[in-house]
């Protein structure tokens, strides 16, 4: 076995071996129609399931002409996944007997575990996991809806008219499966290839899930429901890896409070702030959908489409009003129409009437009244256009032969024709608005036939091309990129968490800046004074310079309030004096403070205030931020959030997603600000945060940012007084 | 006739005459089944349309075993419509000819009109118009679809399939009327009852064709696709009248560009936009969409259902997944879930199982697997709930008999039953999402036929209960409301505008204060200073208050750029320094300015600053906007609209919507703002803006808000040089 093969095998998922199983057991298998543990039988029997399977029922010989066996013990042979449709209390005896028999994986269906809140189920769910552990077995669930593998007819779910296909989703909503299978029916191009319902992720979670599906040859989108991650940090990096083969596509419930705590009550997750989950998310290069009636629609637009290498769409129309829909959607998605080349309006001008719009949205203007096959020479003229990504029908294709004559129809299946072939074996992806896909006529039937979505709904057709446009981009650049290194520390930056960590305490500012500045960040120089004699130096040292002084007391949090700031001072007077009031004011608001001096920092020029700052989710792991400040941050939340560590394009990223990004454009007679060294500062920051696990949070607030430059003017750094420092 | 019924006729749309017709001209009826003349013969004949058809065509004797008619003229008798489908040159000729004949009223398809751009072809409309006006016929277009009247069998577009009903829809898109067309049919339970294509509105326009379907009893929503209004003032007014009675929804594309090309002031700027149309329409009670796939299903909804009072929406769920994305969109929307009475939690308590879910959202937990009908009980014990205006019922209900056990199919039939009486005889509405309703199983085809809505997707039916709170809400306050009056303009207020306009000018800030003050609103005292002389009464008269100086002069526009302004300047010296400043600044700045003086000012404190303007929309009139100050104005757009007149509500509402309301309630240790003086002040300018057609634009910019009062720091007003004065 050569080394690559042996790399290849350790990355491999270990979930193929009972995703794709040679052999089921079903314990709690039933003759009773109600019972989950039929349905499962009826889904494999009637699925046409070609391995071993094993009913587990002591009472019957027989079910669904299939010969039962009394118990897991009792199996010839340990089979690759048991489906475990017993109530909780029985689940961790049986695990632990599956273990014995050497049953790879499990499903259990019960719920009653972690999910209630209640301690002795709490309790159940560690039993079960720790038998789990005990003999490797691993575990779908509990709590979840089942799963099924369609390509090998694995149907644990029993659902009937499922397509086998290409979509591969993981849903902590068994709802939601049923739903987006009932509308693939109905109006769907796919079908499905692996479904799973992690249930409580007690072992298997949504990022082994997602490998899994990554490397499942079957599936073409990995599609997922989201309540709540449990490993969240990790399924960032599976993601980051599996987007750059496959489009991921994540629906994320708990946008609102009011959703985060019906979550919360469903399945006991742990949900995030979502904007900071769909910001990490999309910084992985995930499909982050919005609305749940557009995940289906995207998914089978990622699935069926080319690529698109960017935003830039070309519409073609026959009616003006959905023309102008059309645009007013797009716009709203940041997706752009940019104007056709000469050449392209001069090929258009040649085949369409002389009152054809041919400004972007193209509009034919009753050229296709009597030719509607000319929609695809259109479409096949705008696709060569090099200012173009991707192409837009809009408008009644399909229709025309009942809309306007009969014997329009072998012109319309024509143009169906030019269409698939522009699909197969152009490099630009096609989406078909018609607003007669709910009639279904011949024409778009045949698109259908050959794989081609057609949206009944503008919104949705927007939605896959800007769904597309921005895994263009992702792909184009951010996915090649490296992120940035965490920084080295030094002897006297792991001093500085030492001496904090042994009183119990976090940065003071200047230490906060002194970390900075060891790692190459621009601070302005500042000094600390302990006695009042050595105010004379520093006089002397920042000249004219007008300083602020700030009490340095870890016991002094609010320095304002204590009277422990003052402002705008030029010379040794002005500090003397200062340093009396301070010392006299903090001494009076907090009398037993224990105070070392005061921090001497140069009065910032005025300019625009931003934020920066590192914080450790739970869920996701260290996480930077980036805001303006003052309301934006605190009233609006227009705050950019990536996963650390931060490429150099998720840094810019970060400065162009803020809805405030036009303040930092210069306005009102201000000029713009030097975002490239904003992006530094994030970068260094990113690397900071990185190095350090003892770095808790980290606020650089505010830092002013310049036309040239920015000057940090408060820097506090949280410090984790459990971490262990690793000077190496 | 009694007084009232005349009152009513006089009232009554002239439209009703020939868009119920009995008898109708087709100018240009074909044989050839490709045209338009011909496809109108079919509606009518296979529509069994019982009135005169005339078709007009020298060349054939009959046509679909109609009689044909050599000309306009050569009819028997003037028919109340004549549906013209002759080419743009034929057409004035064709309504004079109308005229004589006695026609009330045309549809005119051909497109070729004003539409173009181009100079003749705008003449071609006017002829056509002249022609109308000539002889009182009315015109719909040109450049229209046509129209139909579905209840009088009248369907001039010979559309198939399409279902009388009651939707009346008015659209400059004929593509969306075959989109709604079709998506009825597929998936709606409503029909149409009168639909016409506006076109260029050339004579009749949306305000008119919207009072029409207000009056036509065969219309429950009237629905409008809007790519622009002609009257936008006119079409307020009525929209005011119809929303008390019937609800009206309308779709707006694009923007007007007209508003902001002609705008001199910042709010002039903001206005036209489609941010202002959307503020102004709701203002009148209108249900906006925004998306163009929920035109129908929220027009559908507002047919159907009972009306809301308000926008507290009970959840009864069988899926926790889908009840989390229902209350993530329900808060999205502005929506509230409240928390059930203890009484209603009671009785759900009595029928659902222990692990139920009493929160709202109610989650019946397996409650309902072997009882599905047990959802109907548990709206009906909700609909109870004094604090709940509308019912969610979010799930799989119709599919129980398909995914459980088919027995299950009874008690879902008579859940259907239970929901159609819930629907029919309770006083909220009844939404219901059900994930089986692509595949329309009995229970929901029950309710189908029964006329209660099925919602295929969360995102709709929580778009519907949107738009019935809203409405609700409206009818329950603002709808009944008085609008402030005019203010009674002054000899000396008058003498301000006569002046300005004979001087050729705009106000300067003192007089803008001035006519604010004249009508009560609460205006810092000034003092206007022509000479250096006076400077020392001022300085007396002000005392220790800090004064702004600024320059006087109708030449000066940027009084800071020519060192103008003087800020924080107390007693003479101070006063006479600034004086002597300024003058030599401005005359060094531009040597031929016209410098009358300067005016004094106090200094305001610090607080919130907003802004409060007035500019007059090209469609829709004089509209008030509100916002906070700087960025949120310039960067954010961050502003409220309504056209003037404002009654109390909305002056209210304006404060409430925009983004930055929460500053106004203090943050950052700042306390909140009187909202109270700020609605005042709204509604006194309103008052003013309605008094003078001499305003053209005011701009109050600043005002600073306080906890208690504003100040008004900058005034501004615009003078339409060419307005009459109406001294009354």
């Amino acid at each position: 076995m050569s080394v690559v093969e042996t790399h290849h095998l350790a990355q491999r998922s270990p979930l193929h071996a009972f995703l794709a199983p040679s052999s089921i057991a079903i314990v709690g298998a039933s003759a009773d129609p109600t019972k989950r543990g039929y349905k499962a039988m009826v889904g494999l029997v009637k699925g046409g399931y070609s391995g071993a399977i094993y009913p587990i029922n002591p009472k019957t010989d027989m079910i669904l002409g299939v010969k039962t066996w009394p118990s897991v013990s009792a199996m010839p042979e340990g089979a690759d996944l048991a489906l475990i449709c017993t109530p909780a209390a029985t689940v961790p005896g049986l695990i632990d007997e599956c273990g014995r028999k050497g049953v790879k994986g499990a499903v259990i269906l019960a719920s009653g575990f972690r999910e209630t809140g209640r301690p002795e189920d709490a309790r159940l769910e560690q039993q079960l996991l720790d038998a789990a552990r005990e003999w490797g077995v691993r575990v779908i669930g509990p709590n979840t809806s089942g799963m099924f593998n369609l390509h090998h007819n694995v149907n644990l779910l029993a659902l009937a008219n499922v397509k086998p296909g290409d979509i591969g989703f993981i849903s902590q909503s068994g709802n939601m499966l049923l739903a987006l299978v009932l509308e693939a029916e109905q109006n769907g191009h796919v079908g499905f290839s692996t479904y799973v319902g992690p249930g409580n992720q007690t072992d298997i979670g949504f990022n082994d899930y997602l490998r899994y599906l990554g490397e499942d040859a079957h599936t073409r989108v990995a599609t997922l429901y989201v309540e709540g991650f449990r490993d969240g940090q990790r399924f960032l990096r599976v993601a980051r890896e599996v987007t750059t083969a496959k489009p991921v596509v994540v629906y994320k419930s708990g946008s609102t409070e009011q959703g985060r705590a019906a979550a919360r009550s469903h399945t006991g997750a742990l949900a995030g702030s979502y904007a900071m989950t769909v910001d990490v998310l999309r910084q992985a290069g995930v499909s982050v959908v919005q609305q749940s009636d557009e995940i289906l629609p995207v998914a089978e637009g990622l699935a069926l489409l080319q690529q698109a290498r960017g935003k830039r769409v070309a519409v073609v129309s026959d009616g003006g009003g959905q023309a102008t829909i059309a645009s007013d959607r797009l716009a709203e998605a940041g997706l752009e129409l940019p104007p056709l080349s000469a050449r392209t309006r001069a090929r258009l001008a040649e085949i369409l009437l002389p009152q054809a719009s041919l400004a972007n949205p193209v509009d034919v203007a009753g050229s296709s009244d009597a030719r509607p096959g000319i929609l695809a020479d259109c479409l096949a003229i705008v696709a060569e256009d090099e200012a173009i990504d991707s192409v837009f029908l809009v408008g009644m294709f399909g229709g025309y032969h009942i809309r306007f004559a009969e014997d329009l129809l072998g012109d319309e299946m024509r143009g169906a024709e030019a269409m698939i072939e522009l699909a197969r074996h152009g490099d630009k992806p096609l989406v078909i608005y018609s607003l007669y896909a709910p009639v279904k006529p011949p024409a778009l039937r045949r698109l259908h036939e050959a794989g081609l979505p057609v949206y009944s709904s503008i919104e949705h057709a927007v939605r896959v091309l800007s769904a597309l446009g921005e895994r263009g981009q992702y792909l184009a650049g951010r996915a090649a990129e490296t992120p940035t290194s965490a920084v080295s520390p030094t002897p006297e930056t792991l001093a500085l968490f030492a001496t904090a960590q042994n009183e119990g305490r976090d940065f003071f500012e200047f230490e906060a800046k002194a970390l900075l500045r060891a790692h190459g960040v621009a601070v302005p120089e500042d000094a600390v004074v302990h006695d009042p004699a050595e105010l004379a130096a520093a006089a002397e040292r920042f000249g004219e310079q007008p300083l602020a002084m700030k009490v340095l007391s870890k016991d002094i949090l609010h320095k304002s309030d204590a009277g422990g700031v003052r402002l705008n001072l030029v010379g040794e007077a002005a500090l003397a004096g200062a340093w009396d009031a301070i010392m006299a004011s903090c001494r009076a608001y907090k009398p037993a403070a224990n105070i070392r001096g005061a921090l001497l920092t140069p009065m910032a020029k005025k300019g625009t205030e931003v934020i920066v700052g590192v914080s450790r989710d739970p869920i996701f792991g260290p996480v930077l931020m980036f805001g303006l400040g003052g309301v934006f941050v605190e009233v609006f939340e227009d705050v950019a959030f990536r996963a650390i560590p931060l490429t150099a394009s998720d840094a810019r990223s970060m400065v162009e997603q803020v809805e405030a990004r036009k303040i930092l454009e210069g306005v009102r007679g201000s000029a713009a600000v030097d975002k490239d060294a904003l992006v530094e500062l994030l970068l260094a920051v990113s690397g900071i945060a990185e190095a350090y696990p003892q770095l808790a949070e980290l606020d650089l607030n505010p830092v002013i940012a310049y036309p040239d430059g920015y000057a940090i003017v408060d820097a506090r750094v949280i410090v984790n007084q459990a971490a262990v420092i690793q000077p190496d």
